[in-house]
């Protein structure tokens, strides 16, 4: 049995995280990979669809007590929690489920870190800084002050796909101005190191995607290819990447075309999130490559139009979980 | 047996498009539909695999022959066909089958046009002054001088999936330039309006999707969403339009999303290529709505690369004539 287990930060109260949690934890609880909740051990109990639910003091019980009950590192909320009405009277406690989740993972303690999804709104209200859970751990990592190549670079990971995201939560007119040839190949090293290191495929196949139709056809329908993604790639290639590209986004997600890399980089968030959901909707997973802790999400959100109904699917948060014990497990032994 | 048939203009004869017709007529020839080749007799004989080829007069012959040979209408090229190798020199001819096509179409001579693929290139360097067939096939049927709604509006048309554009061959950057409430009132009304007459479908349901990621996220990744796609699709609605939108584009794609519409109405190219190649990559077709004429192409290039080859594959072709001598059939009932 392993000594260790994954942290799973809880996410918003008021969203589907609790009934979630408590799904994941009876589909995992025989076979593992086991982990340890930070939330709120009540809410977990009262929420939960009636798991058992246990408060611990870390990792080392957590293991111990998670074929009988949800182990839970108990750091309560200070205000009721209503289904489905976010609020930033709880988001202190949430801010701080992440963090301690994050630094158990950079201690060691923990063997990689999964979030449950927050909201963004309640916890701007609070006074929160970062455009979400990426950027905030990032930041707890320290990882921006490192020599590039270094993350966050998020990547999905669905059936058949992993696609890497050169720009994530940018609106589409914004999209053009914010590629760089550096952009680009820090993202094509990261993806390409975490393939090798984090999945296990000794001779990475990349495939970066063009950002516009017909990938630009030769500058008539629009000059980034022949200026920056192409550039890109030619830097890659120098560097040894086994890389192709740009490609017409259209022609890069059918199975034969699928077959051909390890992963994709895209270029804007529906490029990669049109193909990963449509071959993945209900479990792919939310990987965050370049950081010096493992840490993957389910790819939704917090679903308080379904909360508190027992409604919700845990496929994603499942195939998280899974996935970080994966990487976890090749990071160990490398 | 019908008494007549679609045209099909034979597209750049230096591209795959004498090989696909070739096969697409062996493919047809027994149960039809049956189509006449407005092109070069001489060529299609020679580069068509040795398929027997008879020159006709009109698709009163062409209906007649085409159990026997495949027929065409001859317009002879003036120059020598390398395949493979794009030429200014039949820029004169490719035009002229494209407008006698047309013109046979809008007479009601054949029922439809069928359009083989063009190179855009050659037909510039000889002063064609359209962006592609779509927008020359506009000016031939002078439907920019009726009324609104009205086309040309791509449709993508796969197994499970018809999907209608705003923008087309707009570089990424303009896109949100090029998107306003009249431009998305009139496709969706455009779009709606061929389901109902060219696809049978008696209460259309119509998809709109967003432009930015998480459909914008009221306002924080985005405000096309608010201030023109939310103001379009109430006017749509306003019209008597069961219309649903804007939806976030990486959830509209999966099979049980598509269960929920006729036709999902896009903001630009990749984001209906994307699903309708995934999920069709070899027989989507190409259907311009809101024409006089019924009009289909394949959805894909000329391939130079492989021309001449015989490696090109039909599977497109074949599946716009079909879906062209369907939409004709029903136009004739109506």
């Amino acid at each position: 049995m392993k000594t260790t287990a994954l942290a799973l930060s809880a996410g918003d109260p008021a969203g589907i995280g609790p009934e979630i949690i408590a799904k994941a934890w009876s589909a995992l609880r025989a076979e593992g990979p086991s982990f340890m909740v930070v939330g709120d051990a009540q809410l977990l109990a009262s929420a939960g669809g009636g798991v058992k639910v246990r408060a611990v003091t870390g990792p080392v019980e957590a293991i111990k007590v998670f074929g009988q009950a949800l182990p839970v590192l108990d750091i309560p909320l200070q205000a009721p929690v209503v289904a489905g009405k976010p609020s930033s009277a709880h988001a202190a406690q949430v801010i701080r489920w992440i963090e301690t989740g994050a630094g158990l993972a950079l201690s060691g303690a923990v063997t990689g870190l999964v979030t449950a999804p927050i909201a963004k709104a309640p916890l701007y209200d609070a006074g929160f800084a970062f455009p979400g859970h990426t950027e905030f751990l990032a930041e707890l990592t320290h990882v921006g002050q490192r020599q590039a190549p270094h993350g966050p670079i998020m990547m999905l990971a669905a059936r058949d796909l992993r696609a890497t995201l050169v720009t994530i939560h940018t609106p589409l007119s914004a999209v053009p101005a914010a590629l760089s040839i550096e952009a680009i190949v820090n993202a094509g090293l990261v993806t390409v190191e975490a393939l090798r290191k984090d999945f296990g495929i000794a001779v990475p196949r990349l495939a970066v995607a063009a950002l516009n139709p017909h990938a630009g056809e030769a500058g008539a329908l629009g000059g980034e290819e022949n200026a920056i993604i192409e550039p890109a790639v030619r830097v890659l290639r120098d560097l040894g990447v086994q890389v192709r590209g740009p490609a017409p986004a259209d022609s890069l997600f059918h199975a034969e075309a699928r077959a051909t890399y390890d992963a994709v980089l895209c270029m804007y968030h529906d490029q990669a999130l049109i193909p990963v959901k449509m071959l993945d909707f209900w479990a792919g997973v939310n990987v965050t490559l370049g950081l010096p802790i493992v840490r993957t999400s389910p790819d939704h959100g917090t679903g308080f139009d379904i909360a508190g109904r027992g409604l919700a699917r845990a496929d994603s948060l499942i195939a998280a979980i899974r996935l970080a014990a994966e990487i976890a497990d090749r990071r160990s032994i490398a």
